[in-house]
This record gives C-alpha cells, sequence and structure tokens, in this order.
C-alpha cells in the first residue's frame, strides 16, 4: 500500500493516478464540519463550487451552509462552524454544502475510485476504512486559495502515521515524509504549533477559536462521509 | 520585508505578486551546477526549457548542458553533475542550460521583478542580494515534475531563516514556517534526512552520491546569478 500527500488541489493533476483513493481534508473547517453534520444525523451532503448553485437550493427548500472567506453567506441557514450543525437542524435532511476551499478540492478529485473526506475527528474511523478501499490514498489537502497551509498538512502527517504503521504503507512522494515530520513536531500541542498560521489567525478573528480548538479533537465520530459519484452526493459509511 | 516559499512551479501563479523578487532552487542538481559554472567563469548562463532548442545551440558552436531524468541528453558537452563545469572548460563562455525542473522553474517566473537562482552553495550572498533587492522575496521551489520536493524545501528554509533573522523579514503564507521548522529539523545532518526521498535515491541509482553531498555544502561561492529578462540570460551579479 502507498499513501500521497497533496498540499494543494491545484497540483493534483501531478499525483492523481487510477484507482486513488482520495481523502479529501480541509481541517478549519469543512471536511470537520462534515464530520459533525453526520454525527448529528444529516442524511447526506451535497458539495457545491458555486454559491449561485447553492442559492438555487435554498429555492428549492433545502437547508444550505455556505461559507466564503471565514463568513457566512447571507442567504445560507449556516456558516462552516461545526457547531451550528445540530441534531436539530440537521437530523434526516440533506444539507448542501459550500465552503472557500474544501468543495473545490472535492470537485478536483471527485473522478478517483473512491473519496473519503477526513478531519481529526474521524481519523481512526477514517485510517480503517482507507486500509480497505484500496492500494493508493492521496491526501488531497485543500488549502486555502490553492496555497499551501499548515493544518491540513498536520492531518495529511497524522494520517500518514497511521497508515504507515498500523497498514504498513510506504511514503509515494516526499510530502509524505514532510508532512509527517511536521506532525510529529506538532503532535503535542497542534494549536500552539499552528497559531502563526493565516487561518488560525483569521478564525480567531471572526470568534472562532472554540471551532479552531475543536477541529484537533480526535475521534469524536466514526463517520466516514464518502462521495457517490452517481448521485454527487456524500453519504455516510 | 516579506518572504514567501512557493513549493511547486506550478502553484507559482497563487504565490505571484507585483514586484516580486524571486528565487529559483534546485538544489538537486540545476542551481548547483550553475553556481559552479559561475564560479569556475561562465560568462552567461542562457536556460532553455527544451530539448530541441538546446540541439540547435550546440550546433551553433556552444556549449550545451542538458540532462533529463538524471541523466545527461546525448548531444550535450554535459549533464548536471557540478564536477563537470570546471574551469578549463568553462572559463569565458556562455553556457546554455535545461533540466528536468530547474530551467521550468526560471520559466514560470521569468516576468517577475529580479529572478537569482539559490543554492546552498551560495547562500550567504544570495541573502545579502535579496535584502538589498526588495520588499518581497519568494522562494521558487523548482521541485520534480511539479510535485513538492523535500531538498528545495529546505533550502528554503534555511534561506528563511536568514532573512527573519538577519533581514526581520516575516513570514507571507504557511509554507514559510513549514519550510524553517523542516529545516530546523534536518540542518545538523541534512543529507541523513533526505536519505529517504525519491530524488537522492535517484542520484545514488546513478552514482552521484558525491554530488549530493556537494549540494549541501553551504558558501563554496559568492557569486549569485541573476536573471536578464531582455536578454533571456542569467549573469553573475
Amino acid at each position: 500500500m502507498t499513501i500521497d500527500v497533496c498540499l494543494s488541489p491545484a497540483l493534483y493533476p501531478f499525483y492523481e493516478q487510477e484507482d486513488d483513493v482520495v481523502v479529501v481534508v480541509d481541517i478549519f473547517r469543512a471536511t470537520t464540519t462534515m464530520c459533525m453534520a453526520f454525527s448529528n444525523g444529516a442524511s447526506a451532503i451535497i458539495p457545491v463550487a458555486d454559491i449561485e448553485r447553492a442559492r438555487q437550493y435554498k429555492a428549492e427548500g433545502f437547508l444550505v451552509g455556505a461559507e466564503r472567506n471565514t463568513r457566512k453567506v447571507d442567504f445560507a441557514d449556516f456558516g462552516n462552524s461545526p457547531f451550528e450543525y445540530t441534531q436539530e437542524k440537521v437530523s434526516g435532511r440533506e444539507v448542501v454544502f459550500t465552503t472557500t476551499n474544501g468543495t473545490r478540492a472535492i470537485e478536483a478529485a471527485k473522478a478517483c475510485k473512491q473519496l473519503f473526506t477526513g478531519a481529526f475527528s474521524n481519523i481512526d474511523s477514517l485510517a480503517d476504512a482507507c486500509l480497505q478501499a484500496g492500494d493508493r490514498v492521496v491526501v488531497l489537502c485543500s488549502g486555502w486559495t490553492n496555497k499551501v497551509n499548515i493544518e491540513d498538512t498536520l492531518f495529511a502527517g497524522a494520517l500518514a502515521e497511521q497508515l504507515m504503521g498500523k497498514g504498513g504503507a510506504t511514503a509515494g512522494s516526499d510530502s509524505v515524509n514532510m508532512a509527517l515530520n511536521l506532525w510529529r513536531l506538532a503532535k503535542e500541542d497542534p494549536i500552539e504549533f499552528v497559531k502563526p498560521s493565516d487561518h488560525y489567525k483569521r478564525l480567531i478573528t471572526h470568534g472562532a477559536e472554540g471551532d479552531a480548538a475543536f477541529c484537533f479533537v480526535q475521534n469524536t465520530t466514526t463517520v466516514v462521509p464518502c462521495y457517490d459519484k452517481l448521485r454527487g452526493k456524500l453519504f455516510r459509511s
């Protein structure tokens, strides 16, 4: 088994191989929030890349989560904070979801053999799902407007540690060992490690310090969101 | 002053700003070799992106260095080993140069305000040149076929350490601190740190272990290769 790490959606074409299992990650906050929505009973998540498509869904009566640049879009039911997606609001419902970076990464990789979304919230279950799903796993970091970010890279390192440990996976390229080394530096106190980062500062500015801390809590759920190509939706697996 | 780090030529459009000073780096081995060629008296280096263009120059009587996938191209005078570019061969001569990744990175960034090439071979002089050249320095890692690599990232961290230290530069994005942290892990023994990497293994396979070691030796020269947009050539500065 091979694991590779792709640090930006714009680089995915250079990492892409047939039969890839892709783990899309957007720690702050899209994929953490998806875990929360499924954990609280959402029946499906419909990722859409642009705001106008989300607005159409809203007009059709769907619940809509929409965020741009850390803020909730005006017409949406939710922004991108995991704590908004309560059981009361999402249980049994389909949720349309568009965020600055996370939905773009799903778009980039949706032709792959199997696409999961990952976060610290579901890392152990996700690792197990990856080990069963295929011979090559690519962690696709959503980054920030196609730039590399630290929090997604740390998650890639954490997942690599599990797959190389219990799964005996080998590294597909240098970025795996880069992510792994950074994770080992950060794992004792990841929040402290990401404090100088751009996105952490943006979250603090928007009062989302609690969200940021929650995004590094491991295994709050066993749900593994899985993309269904035919229906264009994420379901729990 | 701001420093940023771009981990692949394919990501440069997302990091590009007006008035950037760009440092192109390809530690194994293009930019290390350029330092050696200038240090041994080459009068200019003409970077070309494709083999056919290099072949035309050869037919016109130019010295040509050409490498693809770690091997010298058949018609060329030199491959990509710094030790081939001896004073006897290159002193006073213009050298046409094309390599797998390094010349592609120059191509991606050549419209910038000022373009230097950097390597551990010239790091101190390069840092001084950067401090004088502008308010924003972007280290552009050549990577490997647009994938991220460890050796260029380590150099980005080493240069960031100098510019943030003596220059008081601040980090433009997360990749700066990622590179800096990796460099701090690696600096005591960088060769040991890069041993698991793809490119190091390729060099060993081709008998270039000595090249790899030399590529981490700091300050063998004070030359800073600088790109002249009008003439499409690198000169010493």
